[in-house]
């Protein structure tokens, strides 16, 4: 039964789905945003920003009683994770109301409801059939429950989304997967003074990142345990049972809480997307560079797509579909070569683009340069203790820059150029033009830049 | 009496000369750079890094007594000037060995004395002439010292160098001039007890950035009082006597401390350079966007240019006067059009290029977008009594970014960004499919460009 024609129809309300929302919107389109849990998705509720919130509490205090070098002093320094929390449940509040004035000023109707993709053209909500032009798929991804025997049901066994609102730091914290999700909780709860074990069943934490700043990160959590290269074979209330595999031995780990962060799952087979003829690659909705799915007017975007699960990725992605669907010029499609990350331990690592292994997996002949950012007079005068580094990966061809990767407190607000110079197709001649703020730590960035071993004659 | 035959002799150790100096290291040229005072210049031992130390302690003392909201509460929290300036000292000393490093690694020859600029291609040094095919004027420039009767040989009138050694901070301080150097001292002595007063000839602080923003800042200092529109007319022992021109009483403002902050003055006429031939305009030299002076074969760089007195643009002067002497290409000239500045103040302000109100005096036709820095979710969380904003401005004609003005905690190191974008000539379809890493205060610029009247399809 036909009931109304939308110009678009979104399934869910996180940053894939409130910015397609919001910029079809502004193009003077109907739109219908269904989410049936809450705005903002894991994102705004029980992601990026509840996390970056308690972090930022966990970095005043620590810098709060380490202050003495540059001339301040402290007592009885105290963390009190119960105010934190109120504190991020109170950020998110008002983020939350942000999105939805958003929504609204550009004219979308927001629906707190389940939506379901019944064919091209067609969403069932509450029992009624609603027709719109494009549908957008963007019901994002779910925490992974890996098979571990004795997690289920286990109630000192966490996700992120429980973690988040502890009233006090467990005292032992045991972190299941030592991806970005994982280590931002361990350096978190490790700065409020929870003993933290990270077991991670790969050789190395952040397997994404380069291996040097791994190891350098890990170095820097000097509080933070690591079991790299274990399997956790069982959790016995809060005893995690571990062993490294052709090792016979089986050791034990106590742990008041046990976080599980072995990664998240698009949700296109727990949506039954596939009953509906979308087609799948394992959970995940497979799109082309326009977010087309193989379904006609309906396209996906987010974590749904599996592809780089990061909230400003759906972001473009949302805006890529939205722009193909109302006409904009075909140069407009996702693109992967030019995304930058954050991980936002304390301190920082950041990247965007290539790192030199996979740029010299994909074929380039590869120059790459890494300062310390200690060049940087800022970044010594405020990180006395930390080493960090930036590194500069470019194509020896043509001098292209390909990619940057940093550690360092701060690099996470720094990163973005990155982005822009690498999308620009910016060449080191033209890099090393740029006028970068002294006394500033992106200065380090330049500075890498020269490193580099090229002379500006030999360029073009 | 010709004695030895350099590439390039150097005037001037500060930000111009060395990276002069190691740019034509690099080169493989054979460099002589002459300081008779300290390497670092003006920058390094008396200005940028000094002042960035104190104000990362200040900002420290702040956090650590404002910490509750976060989570995170503190006693007895004391501010120790002595200890601050200690490791202010330390910093900078460890930043003079970076700097004598890498001029050695260029393999720069490096001598402590004072250079004179005999003719083209000669030098003295102390009693000998040398002989260089390029010689580069880089000897920066000076506090300007107003003609205010009572100011000089007053014990309690400090310059910029001076009051950067302070053993304790002094209950009353006013600072004669509100550009950025001045405030950036109010802002530092008020977070930490100082009853600072300011007086401003002019009726807005910083007259080089937006009125809005400069008003903003004021508002944000809430602790420091304003006296804009204001001449002072003698300074009597700690009294600073100050009248409104056209108003016939006179004001008494009591002090332990004042600081001239009225601006600086490029060494030109001081260093005798129209002796040796040199034109100047004023106290500066005059250069061609190859920083050629008039004289063949002498370049100048830096504060002595008297265009824009920072150190990055010093930096980018040097380059420029390097690259020309030893063969660069053509188009690698001096350009103003994104030069990124920030004034380091609590909370910072940055800019680059052309505000809203330069943008409409050089004809173009503006579009500007303002968007509140709150529109970050990190932001917000770890500012929420912050009102930041940030401003694009760019060409109605062709979407071009013309420049980009911010203010808020960490502006500062997102600003380069805005540098990035308009030397490569971005316009505004172009910024919007550049992806900026969530959640970072950097994505206010995205939403800002996003906020702008465009519509993408019409900007092509």
């Amino acid at each position: 039964m036909k009931t109304r024609e939308y110009d678009l129809i979104i399934l869910g309300g996180g940053p894939a789905g409130y910015i397609a929302a919001e910029r079809a919107g502004a193009l003077g389109k109907s739109v219908l945003l269904l989410e049936e849990r809450w705005i903002g998705g894991t994102c705004l509720n029980e992601g990026c920003i509840p996390t970056k919130t308690l972090l930022y509490g966990a970095k005043l205090y620590k810098q709060a009683r380490s202050g003495e070098a540059f001339g301040v002093t402290a007592e009885n320094v105290v963390f009190n994770l119960a105010t934190a929390v109120a504190y991020k449940n109170k950020t998110v509040t008002t983020l939350q109301k942000g999105v939805r004035s958003q929504l609204k000023q550009h004219g979308v109707e927001v629906r707190e409801a389940r939506g379901e993709l019944v064919r091209p053209g067609v969403v069932l909500v509450e029992g009624e059939e609603l027709w719109s032009r494009y549908i957008l798929l963007a019901q994002g991804s779910d925490t992974a429950r890996p098979g571990i025997p004795g997690i289920e049901g286990n109630s000192r066994v966490l996700t992120s989304r429980e973690i988040l609102n502890l009233d006090s730091p467990p005292e032992r914290l045991v972190v299941i997967g030592g991806g970005y999700i994982g280590m931002e909780f361990a350096s978190l709860f490790a700065a409020i003074g929870t003993k933290v074990t990270v077991v991670e069943m790969m050789r190395e934490i952040i397997p994404t990142i380069q291996p040097d700043l791994a190891a350098t990160l890990r170095k820097h959590l000097k509080d933070v345990e690591f079991r790299l290269g274990y399997r956790v074979d069982r959790v016995d209330q809060g005893t995690v049972h571990v062993s490294q595999p052709g090792v016979d031995a089986e050791e034990r780990i106590d742990a008041d809480t046990v976080l599980l962060s072995t990664g998240r799952v698009p949700r296109g087979r727990s949506e039954k997307l596939d009953k509906a003829g979308v087609a799948l690659r394992g959970n995940a909705v497979v799109v082309d560079e326009y977010m087309r799915t193989n379904l006609p007017g309906v396209y996906a975007a987010g974590d749904i797509t599996g592809r780089i699960l990061l909230a400003h990725v759906a972001y473009r992605m949302g805006e890529v579909a939205v722009a193909h669907m109302f006409g904009e010029r075909r140069s407009n499609r996702m693109r992967y070569d030019a995304i930058p990350w954050v991980v936002f331990t304390a301190p920082e690592v950041a990247g965007c683009g290539l790192n030199p292994e996979e740029a010299r997996n994909e074929g380039y002949s590869v120059v790459t340069a890494t300062v310390p950012l200690q060049v940087s007079g800022r970044y010594l005068a405020e990180n006395p203790r930390e080493k960090g580094t930036v590194t500069v990966v470019t194509d020896k061809r043509d001098g292209r820059l390909l990619g940057v990767q940093m550690l360092g407190t701060g690099v996470g607000e720094i990163i973005h150029s990155a982005a822009a110079m690498i999308d620009a197709g910016l060449r080191v001649p033209e890099i090393r033009e740029i006028v970068f703020p002294h006394p500033t730590v992106s200065e380090a960035v330049r500075d890498a830049v020269w490193a580099l071993g090229y002379h500006s004659k030999q360029d073009r």
